[in-house]
């Protein structure tokens, strides 16, 4: 087998015309025992020519001293990228500094632009660019994949799909860059420094949606700072005045509202800096594991699986929604249940006074915090399962959906204890004890969970791969066999959820019950601080490197943050409602003390609103970049319709 | 001078090549008095071809018994019409009934399109066309108008516009079709019926601005129907149960989510059938009145006026915000003199009983009442002062920042003393009766002053007008003339300004206070029917036919609308917290009220932001329209780059 891969290497050969260095960027690993016929015409579409429906990528089998292994390194000549980058409207700088749509016939226009400068892509383009063309590659006349008689294809079905859904293709991912990558990590944490993260770097070798993830991790953190550092005072003189906490809680909602707003204008100067901003939307393809009975799809025209959207909304109000309903209600039987538990350890530990007694004070919390974890862990799959049932034609609606599935159950599971604590028991002491409590150890176990642990299995893991390599070669070639093996065992990086997540939750630990515990902000500014460097560790070290996917925003998120701090008015407002100070201004009335609060509550509400309107999305310069290339692209039309006119009227 | 007129007419006609018969559609009126040598000038720019910096317009001087009156009638070819048409981005209809953009090239493709057929177009569009032609008139190298050096002229300057701002130009306005007229009146108002309006005739005659307010005028009254009949039963019998007025203010303010958002898919439904969805936003050019220094602009590198962002933002925050409420203050001030001066003369009847005292307790009503309408009028005027200082660049941007001022001012005047009466004095019968005096006074003399006073005037005059006339001549020419002369003095339609603002305020004493007074909808049902009417009448009848405007939605009014709905969540709730009713369920703790009220409150305003959430703005099969043209734009782009793709390759 191997003799004959490697002369069908050769013969593919002849296609790379433009170049004779063949770099790889991207590893296909199919399954061990893949039918050769299968692999013949896969590999056949793959390097194929466009017009004939292939993809012209270049492709190599990966020789290890074990022989070939059903690993393939792909790659492609520097004029194939060049196409693939107009393909999938890659937006890069023009010699006058403005951005614009990459075009081939127009790419002399474009910054560094030079015939043999190979490095007018980066490589996160290139492989970005492989992975949409591979994905692109789609069923002809095929009724079946050839060796596979029950995954069966439909004219313009994706190949790379079908072969991942009926197991044949185990993995596509792109290879790290070694040298770039040492280079990246030394600027990025390799050095205790005081300054910004090189997000451009940063961007260039993951991507535009984790630099922009990191991003607003430094953003939210440089935010923090104004409340923590107000918030400090409040713990070392120990400040527990009415109009202190007042001061605290406005200057805090409004301060959210702001950041939140100007967040949006710094997302617009990066992403318009990484040209993400002006991409135009790709017509989305229905997500992989959307199925249904083929029909004619009324938009595209095409042969396609339908499935019935009434019966998706029926599957969503009438299944997803009383789950997600009775999960909530689960949730909040499990917290009563803590609470009864509270109280029996409570009362033991008055009656038998004792060390054992003591100790059973705590057993209530740790159960409760287990049976969180537990319960998010399960209800998350049980989400992604429900999702996935609601069969969603698009990967965004899907998205969507888990997010807010996900979204909620966490916010109620976190916060609803808090929330009774504070609303239902009226216990302050308590309620900031608790936030402590949860905030910092909820930091703890996030950032070892996710970044150290896997990182020391990581380690240990390589140092075992390495030496078991290197006692037997140190050749060039072998060395890259080396990487791709040692990196197809790396984890997989799923997205920027769950740290989008935990930033969340952060946030709704700051702001919801600020002027209880204002020292939250401190605490925040710390462990992002930290949680810095353990993504970026995470990002280089721990997990294969993530194709890069464009964005322009950070999408839901913005409005989960936004529909927080519109919560956390409410809260604060009721928590100030409350305290005893605040009472004490009204000894007649307790009537005027709420309308007094439901009035300030609103005003602070419409505040929000009305700033939220005021400040403008995008920064004026941005604004008007954006005006110019829109009034250049109107003026093009318009000339070339007045020249059309002018023809006319002149026969 | 009426000689070498007529000379020139003829001499133009030979660019009227396409057809011989010309066609009035747009009157030109020059001031009297005006330089000949502007009057060449100007008319030689509309006629000059395109390539020459012209218009390529066909122009007339209208010749009647008293000679040339410096009137002259605007036509053009039907080639230069469906160029126009392309210029301006008219979508019409295809012949596979989908709405594309209207292309000279592919006119074949459209329905109802032969190069015959001249009614393609209709008269509102061809109007429509024209305006923007003339409109896009353009400076050369003039550095004035001719014969008046004061006037200014710069490279890119529309002509037009200066000839309006130094008054050679008297006024533009499209011509009625008396035919087409009568036959519309007659569906939309000559008969009475049951049934919609004609909305697109209405749309073909009027345009779709014009179109889309009757529009919304229908609907909306459909859907206060509801809320009449539910209210009708609570004025027959009585009925002043708590649990009642709950549920009707309950619903009221559901359904008033409910329909705002359903009227947004129907405006989209209109509006894709119109065309107007699909149209591309045109580049704005700076608004007449817009001036500043000479320089260069950044967007579109032309030169044109320049005004400092900071300036403007100065003038809009430091002296017209300021100025806004200050006019609030005072309008609050009157207001507190009206009560006192009520409770004066209440206290003087008291004293001595007489028929002069129980006549004096009406004048502080009659007199706060004209003081409201003086108010309205000088703000409005120091508003449209206000905001023209402020200098804004794009007619939109002025329009917005005028109807936020006017709006503000309005909504207080009218509704102060009601909140004043219902949260300070707390009398729920004087709510009620004010309430009611107001709401059906002010319809009942907003629909004599806005259409049966003009209507009146304006038929005295035609008929005199008529009389004069008819006693000379009866000729087909003539005829014209007499249109021409009639319709020029007619007043302008001014926009549907003060139209929507009725409605917005009408729509809040439906809603504020329903639950107090839930009659309010039935008057407004009836006042919705006969005010279809008497508009329609003033369009057809009282006023000049207003150039078409092409619109995909009603703009800033979604927005107001919105906003006062979710004002009168607020209101509704503390008025049902007030009643002796929901006072009596709480006998013990004032507090628990309080609360109970604020939380149904907020609960309300979570399902109403859920609802404009969920409810999505586009019915699904245009939603499927407006996919399937994307995918077709797409698509159609990546053909191209595949092509050039496989050229380069090919190579």
């Amino acid at each position: 087998m191997a003799g004959k891969m490697k002369e069908m290497v050769e013969s593919w050969s002849f296609l790379d015309t433009a170049e004779s260095n063949f770099r790889p960027l991207v590893v296909i690993e199919l399954a061990k025992g893949t039918k050769e016929e299968t692999i013949e015409w896969f590999t056949k579409r793959i390097v194929d020519k466009k017009a004939n429906g292939g993809a012209q990528l270049l492709i190599k089998p990966l020789v290890t001293e074990n022989g070939v292994e059903n690993i393939y390194l792909v790659g492609a000549s520097h004029l194939r990228l060049l196409l693939g980058a107009e393909a999938v409207g890659l937006v890069k700088e023009c010699s006058d500094n403005s951005m614009r749509t990459f075009t081939y016939s127009s790419r002399k226009t474009f910054k560094h632009f030079a015939d043999d400068n190979h490095n007018f892509l980066t490589m996160a383009e290139c492989q970005y660019i492989i992975k949409h063309e591979l994905e692109n590659l789609r069923a002809k006349d095929e009724k079946m994949i050839p060796g596979y008689p029950q995954a069966k294809l439909y004219p313009g079905k994706s190949i790379v799909r079908r072969l991942l859904t009926s197991g044949v293709l185990v993995q596509i991912f792109p290879l790290h860059d070694r040298e770039e990558l040492k280079k990246l990590s030394h600027s990025w944490y390799g050095r205790v420094k005081i300054g910004y993260q090189p997000l451009d770097d940063i961007r260039c070798y993951f991507g535009e949606t984790i630099a922009l993830y990191f991003g607003f991790l430094e953003y939210f953190t440089f935010a923090l700072i104004p409340m923590a550092v107000i918030g400090i005072p409040y713990y070392m003189f120990a400040w527990e005045d009415y109009d202190k906490y007042v001061m605290f809680a406005t200057f805090n909602l409004l301060w959210s509202t702001v950041i939140l707003e100007v967040w949006k204008r710094m997302c617009a100067i990066l992403t318009y800096r990484w040209g993400t901003l002006l991409m135009k939307r790709q017509f989305e393809e229905p997500r992989p594991g959307f199925h249904g009975v083929l029909g004619i799809n009324p938009v595209t025209g095409r042969e396609e699986p339908m499935y019935s959207s009434i019966k998706r909304q029926l599957r969503i109000y009438l299944v997803s929604l009383p789950f997600v309903c009775l999960c909530l209600y689960f949730s909040l039987y499990v917290m009563m249940i803590y609470f009864d538990l509270e109280q029996w350890a409570l009362d033991y530990h008055k009656e038998n006074e004792s060390n054992f007694s003591s100790l059973m004070l705590y057993v209530p919390s740790i159960i409760y915090a287990v049976v969180i974890e537990i319960m998010n862990l399960i209800y998350r799959y049980a989400a992604e399962f429900l999702t996935s049932w609601e069969n969603h034609r698009l990967e965004s609606s899907y998205q969507n959906h888990l997010i807010l599935k996900v979204l909620v159950f966490n916010f109620l599971n976190c916060f609803a204890s808090l929330f009774y604590i504070a609303f239902v028991m009226f216990d302050m002491k308590l309620l900031r004890q608790s936030l402590a409590t949860l905030l910092i150890t909820s930091q703890i176990l996030n950032q070892f969970a996710e970044s150290l642990l896997p990182y020391w299995l990581q380690k240990r893991y390589n140092r075992r791969m390495k030496k078991r390599m290197c006692s037997k070669k140190t050749d060039m070639d072998l060395s890259l066999a080396d990487q791709v093996n040692m990196e197809k065992e790396m984890g997989t990086y799923l997205g920027t959820f769950d740290d989008y997540l935990e930033l969340f939750l952060q946030f709704g630990y700051v702001s919801l019950f600020s002027c209880v515990y204002p020292l939250a902000a401190v605490f925040a500014v710390l462990n992002n601080i930290t949680e810095i460097y353990s993504d970026a560790l995470k990002m280089c070290r721990v997990y294969k490197r993530p194709f890069a996917e464009p964005t322009a925003n950070i999408g839901v998120w913005q409005l989960a943050f936004e529909t927080m701090s519109v919560i956390s008015v409410v809260t604060n407002c009721i928590l100030i409602g409350m305290s005893p100070e605040v009472d004490a201004l009204f000894p007649d009335s307790k009537m005027d003390l709420v309308l007094t609060v439901a009035l300030v509550e609103h005003l602070l509400l419409a505040v929000k609103f009305i700033m939220a309107f005021v400040i403008p999305d995008k920064p004026r310069d941005i604004q008007m970049k954006l005006a110019k290339l829109e009034f250049e692209s109107l003026e093009a039309l318009k000339q070339q319709q007045m020249k059309l006119a002018a023809e006319s009227l002149q026969e």
